[in-house]
């Protein structure tokens, strides 16, 4: 099972910003190439008052920030020349499905707004393949399946052919409160299957990829939620895909580079489960030659050694 | 609004030691150099049993840690050779304004003694120019207060023509607790100012320069929060500066570089509200080429670039 | 007091893994001995379903999972290679003696079967000169001194001339709890002496070196904390050797290199006291020139400079 997507981590919640600029992201992206890297997903177009790009929509009813450059722009034209896939992620407005004040309609209707802003000054771009949505789910969210059908729809209209990704959670035992404490609790495969039957049964012929996060359930434990995850997928004619994620969750610093044994093992679980495809949260911190952390080189190597890929980081330094 | 001074970040509270010997020191200065650094201040001289230099006072009185390099001597001997101001910071004792067994008179007698000895052995450098009074408080403090006049107007009779300096910091949501968890309250506006027209018009005459920290205020309220400190620095012939913290404060790993699009509003709505000055905490963990947090070197690229300053981080690798 | 020991922290529990592969550890070996390390110590030979090497007893008993390299062999090559010492610590199966459940004959009984299986297939190394008792304990145990004991006589028959070590805690203020949060309790020294005085007893003529961690008590009692250790260790024929941690336990980062002044003074501290040998937790991460922590090479030079070693980082990279 090869890695073969990442997220692009703009605008973080939660990892630190490595602050580059268009010189180093384009030698991110050579590095992602070398790696196997065909599918790019910017994790969220916007974040409250934060923006990847110069949006009016969102300077207008939102006072959004303008941004000191535009990264869709940039990501789409590193797209277009590393031979990528490009999946845009929706704007987070910081309300969400799970939350007693979350209403439908007026959320979708606005992160349509900011979606069709993007259509119409990118859309042409022969890179932009998919749209993620951003809004993370983990259990049972009828709130979020008609947010994801409505948008999902909206967005098929305006692009046919586009794609349309989510990644949700599994409530399992490393999963996180507001305040980044796990909360220890693991819910029964069953009822993982019970709820995201009801949920698949409602994004079935919107929703053509479900990728979920594979960190909050604990190794053992997984392929057991993945052969769930392909069969209910399977059943709703949905592509199935893991996101293996490449940082570390049982440590006390949140977050670095994850152990290369343990990637591996999920990935083999993915593979075993029959799952189609993987992506990661995400390359540039956590596997890239140029990460902050110089832990993630090691990664690099010891993936791309497995996979008898002939790069290795220190050819990029 | 540019950057002219940093804070030298001796005896640390919270950010890991770099463990820099004078080799090392002597390249950061010349990275600050370039990146147009013109003021160093030295966060406290002594915290606790910790000293910067073999102070007696402190040996004899604190049972104090002889340190393996004389920091002070160190320092003023790179200001002078890179042309910049060194301000020193008080000792800090671990007794703080805001706790109630803290009584201003012994902690004054003892900062003065401990100043007195700096000033007996470094107060002929050239480069000394300037104290700053490193008890940081938030809110109305008239125990700070009565502190910061008594002990200015000593430092002031023994070194004529020196500057005074405090960096308070101002009670938004993102102030913390002894136990580092974020407060998620922000007073009003009007409270802060009603707060520190008190405050202010105690230390007129004795501080020279009030340089708020600007990390503590959610970034759509900085520019009121600014306004009202250059407000009353004037009615108080105070030289109103900003400490734009160069550190994240909404990341789970306290702390890391800030991301630069922060830092750039940050100064941003300080060059709108007219401060004169920026200061920043602090070059070396968070701006500097040679920080051991490798982002880092990209917020210094990212600055000088954004200020047509030549200097690039590689070129100091 | 010169460090000539280090932990090898395979499997890890806390701090993140830096990804290397048997170049990356080559390279580190080398670097150690430049530093002058003569012993290695390998924290445990698994832990729960992770192994250092591929164990049929684990994978057979518990499910272990089949790892990527062969940690054991490496290590044992390395360590002949570079004229180490290797200790292999045993097997931690995420039971402690001071819980409630944790029963003494059945832990024995399977750390026993797993450090045969290490002895079966590595004992014939002629650099495998000692065990590492990986079960840590802090307080009095009879549960661990009885465990001690039983695993302790059945390595040394197997292995006539092994030497066996334990690195046992101190209860001091910054011992942490399960939750990586600080106690902030220390106990009287008087008490510290009671406990470990029947602890020694029972482990006497079976534990050979007693490193106890140096890092869980305030700088200013460690002092007294060791000369009681050295006492209590001279009087059942125990060596007393100091684990002189090299990570910061006083910052908000659990964990990263420590502030090299801490580290000098605890070393001082092992001295005054007595203390035969130092070893320190951890080289990779914390010491050397490779670490993932770019001040870890800071603390690699000062060391090397206060102690007339001619090695420097930078020679290393």
């Amino acid at each position: 099972m090869r890695i073969t997507g990442t997220f692009l981590d703009e605008i973080s919640h939660d990892i630190p910003h490595q602050n580059w600029g268009p010189g180093e992201w384009e030698k991110d992206f050579r590095a992602m190439k070398a790696f196997g890297i065909k599918t790019v997903i910017l994790i969220r177009c916007g974040h409250k008052r934060w923006m990847t790009f110069p949006s009016k929509v969102l300077m207008g009813k939102k006072q959004g920030f303008t941004p000191p450059a535009d990264l869709v722009a940039l990501f789409l034209q590193l797209s277009e020349k590393y031979g990528m896939d490009f999946y845009c992620g929706s704007y987070d407005s910081g309300h969400y499905p799970w939350q007693d004040d979350y209403q439908v309609e007026p959320e979708v209707a606005f992160m349509r707004e900011v979606c069709d802003e993007v259509i119409d000054r990118y859309g042409s771009s022969p890179a932009f393949k998919g749209w993620y949505l951003s809004q993370e789910i983990a259990g049972k969210s009828p709130a979020a399946t008609e947010s994801y059908r409505s948008l999902g729809l909206h967005l098929k209209q305006r692009m046919p052919g586009v794609k349309i990704m989510i990644s949700p959670g599994m409530l399992g035992a490393k999963a996180y409160n507001a305040k980044m404490e796990k909360l220890g609790v693991t819910i029964a495969p069953e009822l993982h299957e019970a709820m995201w039957k009801e949920n698949m049964e409602k994004i079935r012929g919107v929703v053509d990829i479900v990728a979920f996060q594979d960190g909050h359930v604990e190794i053992e434990l997984l392929p057991t939620f993945l052969k769930i995850n392909k069969k209910l997928c399977d059943a709703n004619g949905i592509e199935c895909w893991t996101n293996s994620e490449s940082f570390d969750r049982d440590m006390p610093i949140d977050f670095l580079p994850i152990k290369w044994e343990k990637l591996r093992l999920k990935l083999k679980a993915a593979e075993a489960a029959g799952l189609s495809n993987a992506i990661t949260f995400e390359f540039s911190h956590f596997l890239s030659p140029y990460s902050m952390y110089r832990s993630a080189a090691g990664l690099f190597d010891r993936y791309c050694e497995e996979n008898n890929i002939p790069a290795r980081a220190k050819d990029f330094l």
